[in-house]
């Protein structure tokens, strides 16, 4: 998932609960006794599971490298019908395909799910295991872990599922629920054309049927096995921010001696110009005409639930692990949470422009581009953002200045009172897990798919398990667990099922 | 040259003089007659003197890839050597050696010669001969060129001199002025201790014999042959400024999670606001403390060659050229020569900041950097120019905004009036070439070690022929040319041997 790796710095924080009394894994499992046939067919499964996991891993999809398409969605058409979607078909696209299947347990209720089949990009060299073998790893403390690309972010939450579902195939069970499953290969580059294929008129059906969509997900707290539901996520646009002499009719087609600049504009000045309009002096604050407008301050209750937040979490572990010192303007910890969930931002993720290598080179670039990435909150929406930061820079005579949208999608938001979302509260704590309620990851995902016209539906990230390293080298997921409050592959999925019966319970 | 590219392109600027009534070198040539020994011998050692070239271009030394040294400080004291300097020796510097050579021919003059040994780095795979063989090839009406790394900055020209010193010797003649050699092997990387050679305490005794010093050139307009005398350069300074987590003490230390924006200062923001206080608005304008102060408005006289060069050159072919469709401020191309002379600058040459491949990627970066240039007028220093920008930034509370000088140089300036400048004036009359004097360039050279204190001699570039592509793919030098017009190699030694009479009778 494009949040990956801030969800997890997220849960991180809450890493030293202290003194908060739980259930051990252990002790709430008793509670699922009932599930002691499915529980032993997961056991009889693990090792095909496991390679279920390595093979697919073995496949990687990438969007932004056109690897392995439309192999990828051939794949997870497989995957859904091995583990009993009765249907299952390719979803074409303007981009990658899509995937659509459905279970039908003939249950009263049915379950949305929300796969990627994509990965993140990867440097083999900079791993310690090779990232496309899937190994088994040995991690003291931790317990046996399958390291890869896509481990965690997202086939190894994915395989899990999966798993669940062979295991109650197995077990002879029918499912609780029934199922709709779609799934991208576009999620690593924002998910460009995704509201195309769940807007299918037989695709959108379905969905309408759901209680809600789910993205399955492992991000237990490594050392107590505390998670975090949220119940929302920013919205996220990617840009590339251009200025260039060919457009501007200003300046050097290309890069010219740097002399000339006595007498020749300069693209990567006139990009240092319009970025500053964009934001307060220091950095902070989106000063874009009419964007803070749209902003929806924090409800009572999300306060409350961030104040809740801060204080069980610990601000000097974040701090570490970010490598931060500060905060902006010296904020407390409560205070930098409440940020991460109620504040718009624009983000300079890289500056490019003519001479990049070592020392220096006499020229005056013809082209200047910044990669920024805004972030949303309600009721913001992706479409009036980007007309917004258009006319803002149109106003200032910027008019040559190109914005170039490259993917996003609006904020998520789930209440707190949906069905979809005790069913998940329940299944935590039928296994003891300390929750935590945060209203808005400051990460993004394409919830609003979901959540969004014209479905409208509650959506969000359910399971237990632990993985890292989303979009980092020698990213891995937790197959063996040594810590008793961390799940390991095998009781992630009995929570999954577990979870599929609360959802089938839930009014 | 660190100014090669722009200096060739103001002389593509002269291509278009139209009318003015020349000499063809060939009748100018009658009065060499006194020289018809020497002709003679520079071409009974033309192909030794081609070979010497390809030779040298063989042994790239390349200060910013740590390459061939103190080889190519060897290599240039032996060709000091065989040429005829009765001395020669390495200096060491706190860089790269520099070589330090003396020719006494008995004679009242001297004359300053300053060499660089060093190169631009080159990718061979963008060349259409390999840089390092300084292959001949043929170029359809213009000749024989030799192609390679070298060729034209500097090593052509350079080499044209040992030609027309080897013939001294080989015809039997006494030079008519001593000489004194300064090389240096970093004049890519903006000199930065050449300083320390020249000023020891033997080199500068002996340079401060001698009339001034030359460097060898040779830029005559490929159509029509003329040249233009530069009497100045701007000065130089290149650096980064960079902002880092690390040492504001604000924002990450690393890359981390984007959506962290929210909380997290940004450097790559901070380098923006801070740049955008260097310049006005439109980025044209220096806009440093008390930068402006220090700038010496252009006299009557200079505007004057300025506007006779704007007479007879085409605005046209250079807008063309550069591929610029617009002067700063819709300019008149009187008036861009003359900010081209008269205004100092500051050049974005490169912008570096987090991701920098395809798309995008979720980072804040944590480091940020703007690869800088400025150029200086008088009476501009390096070290005055520096500092106030250091005050500029930390008065705006940008203490921590790190600016890491890599090297550069103040203005360099002779008058029109030098002896140095009139012999040069001589032989490029008797040599019937079209002569524009031009009071400042907008490149930059490190003349200033020579023009400045503690020397305080003439210095410029001197030279007949022609070459082209300085830091680029094709770099090439005019061996025989098909124009009669402009010089081939031996006819740029025997004008360099004129030159040097001229120099002996010019009072």
């Amino acid at each position: 998932m494009k949040n990956g790796t801030d969800r997890r710095t997220l849960l991180a924080s809450a890493a030293a609960v202290t003194g908060a009394a739980m259930m051990a894994p252990g002790a709430a499992l008793a509670k699922t006794d009932k599930l002691a046939d499915v529980k032993k067919a997961i056991a009889a499964g693990h090792d095909a599971s496991v390679k279920r996991l390595q093979d697919w891993i073995a496949l990687p999809s990438i969007a932004a490298e056109n690897l392995n398409y439309p192999a990828g969605a051939d794949y997870m058409r497989k995957l859904a019908l091995d583990a009993g979607f009765q249907h299952a078909e390719i979803v074409p696209s303007k981009g990658k395909p899509g995937v659509f299947a459905t279970l039908d347990a003939g249950a009263k209720k049915t379950l949305g799910l929300y796969f990627m089949y994509d990965v993140k990009q990867f440097v083999a060299s900079e791993w310690e295991s090779p990232p496309l073998e899937g190994r088994i790893l040995d991690r003291p403390g931790m317990g046996k872990i399958l390291m890869g690309r896509g481990a965690v972010n997202q086939k190894g939450p994915e395989s899990t599922v999966l798993a669940a579902l062979h295991a109650m195939k197995a077990a002879g069970r029918k499912l609780p629920v029934n199922l709709v499953l779609v799934a991208e290969g576009e999620e690593e580059i924002a998910s460009p054309n995704f509201h195309e294929i769940v807007t299918r008129p037989h695709v959108a059906e379905a969905l309408k049927k759901s209680v809600g969509v789910i993205i399955p997900f492992a991000a237990q707290n490594p050392a107590n096995g505390a998670v975090t539901l949220f119940l929302g996520a920013k919205g996220a646009i990617e840009m590339e921010i251009v200025v260039s002499g060919e457009k501007w009719g200003r300046g050097p087609k290309g890069d010219i001696h740097s002399s000339e600049k006595a007498r020749v504009d300069s693209p990567p000045w006139r990009l240092v110009a319009a970025l500053s309009t964009l934001v307060s002096p220091d950095g902070n604050t989106v000063m874009i005409d009419g964007i803070q407008d749209q902003v929806r301050p924090l409800t009572d209750r999300e306060r409350a639930l961030i104040a809740a937040t801060a204080a069980k979490t610990d601000e000097a572990s974040t701090k570490k692990q970010l490598g931060v010192q500060r905060w902006i303007d010296d904020m407390t910890w409560e205070q930098s949470l409440e940020r991460l969930a109620a504040v718009p931002t624009i983000n300079i993720q890289g500056l490019v422009s003519g001479y990049t290598g070592p020392g220096g080179k006499t020229v005056l670039p013809g082209r200047a581009v910044a990669k920024v990435e805004m972030r949303l909150v309600p009721n913001m929406t992706k479409e009036e953002t980007v007309a917004k930061l258009r006319a803002h820079l149109d106003k200032r005579g910027f008019t040559d200045v190109e914005v170039n949208v490259t993917g996003g999608y609006g904020p998520t938001e789930t209440p707190e009172t949906a069905a979809l979302t005790r069913a998940q509260l329940a299944t935590y704590e039928r296994f003891g897990v300390e929750t935590t309620v945060y209203p808005r990851i400051a990460g993004s995902w394409p919830g609003v798919i979901f959540t969004g016209p014209p479905l409208n539906l509650p959506a969000g990230q359910f399971g237990l398990g632990h993985g890292s390293g989303a979009h980092a080298p020698n990213e891995f997921f937790l197959i063996e667990s040594a810590n008793p409050k961390v799940l390991g592959m095998d009781d992630a999925a009995l929570a999954f099922v577990d979870f599929l019966y609360q959802v089938a319970a839930t009014a």
